[in-house]
């Protein structure tokens, strides 16, 4: 049913149609939400009409995306997603697009091929790069360059975000050759990393505090667990809830990273993230959850001390 | 006395000259070791001696640079400096070597011209910028790729770190361009990333604990203080301090973030990082202090109490 196409021929076919909706995935990141408002800016450039969906608010944090595009109304003809693996992940999209996409746009080699028209590419490390180059073939067909300065700073949020500015594994050096030639068009890039990497909330400082202050160690320094109870995370967002996910495994000499928080009486929603060699995947697994290799997740029901004894309890089985 | 050479001069200049030493700057940073590693191992492939010259130990979290270059025992006759802006900052190779450089290598518009030769590009984000194109106009000259994956390696090291991994105002498109290339040399370039910007040792994760809980906000949350005592500092390396000194300006709201730390009883090094309008130079010159327009330092006696009200009167002035 679905179709992979190259750049060129997705370029052609956009060309060829007008009247676009340019949808995002559920609780959008940077990624999604750079990548379609970058492309319905661009096809403005081309003259013809496009429009944003998103099925959940973003982030405050990301209000200047939407410099990139006028809000238009009109009744779609063509329907595109950018970095959406499953039409599941529409969220509240879900029920009235699910079963007519025109066009998938993505970078997840686990894409489930829903939508009428694929174009895939699983070595991007970001649904934003496809985007770029897609954006750069447009031009050329157009004849003349539709990047703008606003477009090309909704590429680099989701390039930048999806890569942890440049840090994760998924960086190749055609990341940064496309963000390279992104930074040619002169928006704000030390605005925007200070807005994406730098800026911490006071809740999130104080959120910090707190589960830095009740860290515990075990086996020898390589297990970290760090504790929020419901009261510290009653007044904090989830961005912030997730970055300090990461902070147990950063600590030196720390292979695995444990966050438990506390999602009702005696029962916790645990996550795991490993360094090296554990797999988080198949401890969760046997608590019923599941996940990547180095970053997993599950639940865990009774009293803190007895859910942290069961939980190390597996985990030093794979302590080396 | 000092005169400016170009990429392609200081290419044909090295390659007639023999039995060099590469200096690094007092407290190596990222970009002087990973600069004269590059440079030594480059120059060790076109067949001639090279060792590095350190005036300080380098942290051990560098080890790796090592491997670009091997251990030479020989008498230079040409000396070159890496990322040195003024042979002051030589420390103990100062007496040593200040009136015999050869060639400096820098990217500091503010270098003082001390050596024979002066390759100066302060457009470059960092000295291995410069390092990285003299690299390329040798291999040109040398008639093939004198490049290696360890050398790469040090070369990102040193533009990583001096742009505190591509975020700060700094970076260019080309820092991004140059970097593109050095990955296609395949360096382990997500392994530097943990150990140069996740990594926190223990005592750091103690640290920013200990100087979150003591943190205060003055001036309506504009002013966030933080207060490191001679007792938190014992068990604390440099770098980590250093990457304290940075948070109270991250935190959202904050234009002035303060640092006390205790020198001796009743003596304090303040340092002032700002966001976007106050000009931290001016207000630690009012105690006898200086810098740069957003990140300034200076010392203030008498009680932490007394100290703080002082800066704080001073500081009050500037927020609006």
């Amino acid at each position: 049913m679905s179709q992979e196409i190259n750049l060129k021929q997705t370029a052609e076919l956009l060309q060829k149609k007008d009247d676009f909706a340019v949808i995002c995935h559920a609780s959008p990141d940077g990624d999604t939400l750079g990548g379609v408002y970058a492309l319905c800016g661009a096809l403005q450039k081309m003259q013809k009409r496009a429009k944003v969906v998103l099925p959940d608010a973003a982030s405050t944090r990301f209000n200047y995306l939407k410099d990139a595009a006028v809000p238009q109304e009109f009744d779609e003809k063509f329907t595109i997603t950018v970095d959406v693996a499953d039409s599941v992940l529409l969220g509240s999209s879900e029920k009235d697009y699910k079963d007519r996409i025109s066009l998938c746009i993505d970078h997840h080699v686990s894409n489930t091929r829903y939508a009428d028209n694929l174009l895939l590419d699983s070595d991007a490390a970001a649904a934003c790069e496809v985007v770029y180059m897609l954006i750069k073939e447009l031009s050329e067909l157009h004849g003349k360059d539709i990047m703008t300065k606003e477009i090309a700073a909704c590429l680099y949020t989701g390039i930048s975000t999806d890569t942890g500015c440049f840090r994760f594994s998924n960086t190749t050096a055609n990341t940064h050759r496309i963000t390279a030639e992104l930074m040619e068009y002169s928006f704000d890039c030390a605005g925007l990393n200070y807005l994406l990497f730098d800026m911490r909330t006071k809740e999130r400082v104080e959120l910090e505090r707190q589960a830095l202050e009740g860290i515990e160690f075990a086996f020898d320094g390589k297990c970290a667990v760090i504790t929020l109870t419901k009261e510290m995370l009653d007044n904090a967002d989830d961005e912030d809830v997730n970055a300090i996910g990461s902070l147990p495994r950063q600590i030196d000499g720390v292979e695995a990273g444990v966050t438990f928080k506390e999602r009702k009486k005696d029962e916790w929603k645990v996550s795991i993230r490993t360094k090296n060699y554990i797999d988080a995947r198949q401890i969760c697994a046997q608590f019923g959850g599941g996940g990547h290799q180095r970053a997993a997740g599950c639940r865990i029901k009774g009293s803190l001390s007895e859910c942290k004894e069961r939980l190390l309890k597996v985990l030093g089985l794979s302590i080396r």
